[in-house]
């Protein structure tokens, strides 16, 4: 056999992906019920093939191999798996991403163009420990019509085999191969290389596996390495807001990646702003590190370098004096991932110079960095946090799944016609109208 | 010095790109319009400078390493000059891409959310002998505010040293560095290797030179590399329809990349189709090949397998004989390109299934390929045609050039207010509004 079984599973999943493209939502939705349903009613299979992972990892945990964190991940528990059917749940209650007409222009009477939202194609995935990430990924991939193929981290390998037979199980009525599980990790290598037949890739795991992810493929990736987001208090700012926003921003939630990292506080209001601030984060526990300016105010650690470019991830916060916005704008435009960042200042203009100057996919005035994501968007279920800025940007809803395609309707109309001497002028009027298949 | 001179010029250009988003429409029209005045002003400078890239390119002419189209690409003449110019202005003359609020949500009082449309960045462009490639590519990245590093073709070396300093000088007003020029060999292997820097590449020029910058970059590329378009003649075709649309796509012009490469006919009709068919492309010498069954009707020369990949971009073409509609489709999915395909049928249902079985950018109902154009759609300045799936797909306008970006305007809105047990919901209301930048 001269193709790897990679090969040829990526094969099939782009025939598939041909014919799921044309299924109704109707159809795509009951394969999402059928897939919570399988889930429910097989709690004990799953559980069982669970606590081999989890024991294996306990092993490796003894051995030092792996972390506590790792096989709290990996533990799949009967409340689980129901907030897992309900999310597969939620994403078939979600707005259908496909067949709308995003535009519609008439270019000439009887000759009508549509841009109609379409399902990429084939999306690869890799993702570590959390078994509920194949569940998630594959529902997702459903809602927005894409054949999917999963790589799930072999310490999950019994949990993932199981889920995995339970949606192929469960979506039997969908196109053969519109979903597909690798596990050995020379299919990985093979995947990464086949960027003639995956349209994108979706990575999920730490910053560092993404970067691997993106430094080994020529296929798109979405996703996002680092968040590490500021809150810059201005000179102009109302001081009760900017210290609420700025604990906000890293008590909140510390590990995830819309927390701030790195405070920037304007120099004429540093003596007044900081001193409290300082109080309410260490009365949390928060380390705290300053430049030497912020130092000469409050007595907290100093800040090595390093740390304006480390995503702590933890009750951890870098703080510098600046001596303008210019100044917050720069170092921002340095150190920062261009994933979130915000200013406090009631100074319209100021915030419009910071938003502006800015190439991050949010920026915010007044308001704390945590807002930062999908739902709190409003996006629905949430794909990703794109740090890319080709084709979606920031927290990414189920459109991210999607492309276009133009659908011209015409009665015979020629090119011929609108070139030459006496070339007829095109239209090109709006129309307020949708493409209409007949079925 | 460690870094190459590419480098810093990237670096540069990163800078001035930050700059250069924040410039009003006004602002990058008036660049535009002083670049069009500048060129209108050094006829003479410029048509020396390209009448020595023209003699070196007859010197090779002669010892056969360049062609004649080649040669004649190169050529610039004053009213080719004109022509230049009057582009340029019509670039400054199309629609802002910049600014606009592509979407607005109020996620609860006080707090919304504005998507916004903002330049992508640094855009690298490499393209060969044509020197009015320079020009376009500057005024469409001017246009959508990005920075925009130029490469082009050492043929047109000294045609192109002269107009990217003319309009270096015409810009001065425009951040310093938004526009660069690299002329060696090993600049353009360093451009390839920035995806860190560099946020698209346009590459303009032959199949194989995209298809080279595809396979040596991650860096995402705008740009197409085949158009192998099909038009297929359905059993229910209105004849003569059909004959039109074959014939307009196939001869109106060959030479590009919409042009039709394969014609499907269904079995039904082809003893009442191809005879007149044939005849009238003979009659415009059109090199036809056709399938065994084709050449049982008409008398014409024998296809080989290679015909069918094959893109012409001539009066040639391949004629294959189909059974049915899904015959016709899986011939267009095994070997086309993935740009453009036209059904002829009066039979809308089976128009319907051709158009959403097909996974390629255009698809059309009746109409000739050689619509598939940024012009004809509407989306004035063309910037190229994706056969990619991801960010941008089909014809491309200046909308291409641009990603969005999330502005929030709060009043110290904090997530832990919509977190935990007293969560406040969110509002999620459609809004009806633009960000407004306060200058």
């Amino acid at each position: 056999m001269s193709e790897s079984s990679a090969d040829l599973k990526v094969e099939q999943a782009q025939q598939a992906a041909l014919e799921l493209a044309q299924r109704s939502e109707a159809e795509r939705n009951a394969g999402l019920e059928a897939i919570a349903d399988m889930i429910d009613s097989n709690h004990e299979r799953i559980l069982e093939a669970n606590k081999k992972d989890v024991s294996y990892g306990e092993e490796l945990l003894v051995e030092g191999e792996y972390s506590q964190a790792l096989v709290d991940r990996l533990k799949l528990s009967p409340s689980k798996l129901e907030s897992i059917s309900e999310m597969v749940r939620s994403v078939a209650d979600q707005e259908d991403p496909l067949g709308k007409t995003l535009a519609a222009r008439r270019l000439d009477e009887g000759l009508d163009l549509y841009k109609v939202a379409v399902p990429i194609g084939v999306i690869g995935t890799v993702f570590e420990s959390r078994p509920d990430a194949l569940v998630q990924i594959a529902a997702l991939g459903l809602k927005s019509g894409n054949a999917v193929i999963l790589k799930g981290g072999s310490e999950a390998r019994h949990s993932n085999h199981v889920l995995f037979e339970l949606i192929e199980q469960a979506t039997a009525d969908l196109p053969n191969g519109w979903v597909h599980h690798i596990e050995a990790r020379e299919d990985v290598t093979a995947m990464l290389a086949m960027d003639d037949k995956i349209d994108l890739l979706m990575p999920r795991g730490s910053s560092e596996f993404v970067q691997y992810i993106q430094d080994n493929t020529k296929i798109p990736v979405l996703g996002h390495t680092e968040g590490l987001c500021h809150v810059y208090v201005d000179r102009e700012a109302d001081l009760e807001m900017a210290e609420n926003i700025a604990f906000d921003a890293k008590v909140q939630y510390p590990a995830v990646c819309n927390a701030v990292e790195t405070l920037l506080v304007h120099e004429a209001v540093a003596a007044d702003f900081l001193p409290g601030m300082v109080e309410r984060y260490e009365a949390e526990n928060v380390t705290l590190r300053g430049d030497d300016r912020v130092r000469e105010v409050v007595d907290i650690d100093p800040v090595t370098d390093d740390d304006w470019e480390t995503e702590y991830g933890d009750l951890e916060l870098a703080i510098k004096m600046v001596d303008s916005l210019e100044d917050a704008r720069s170092h921002i435009t340095t150190y920062g991932s261009k994933h979130t960042e915000s200013i406090v200042t009631d100074d319209d203009q100021r915030a419009t110079r910071f938003m502006q100057s800015l190439d991050s996919a949010s920026v915010f005035h007044n308001a704390s960095t945590r807002f930062a994501d999908g739902f709190r968007y409003g996006l629905g279920a949430e794909v990703g946090i794109s740090t890319g800025k080709i084709h979606a940007r920031g927290p990414v809803g189920l459109e991210g799944l999607t492309t276009y395609k133009y659908h011209l309707e015409g009665d015979g109309h020629l090119v011929g016609t609108y070139a030459g001497e006496d070339a007829k002028p095109y239209l090109h009027d709006d129309l307020d109208a949708e493409w209409d298949p007949v079925e």
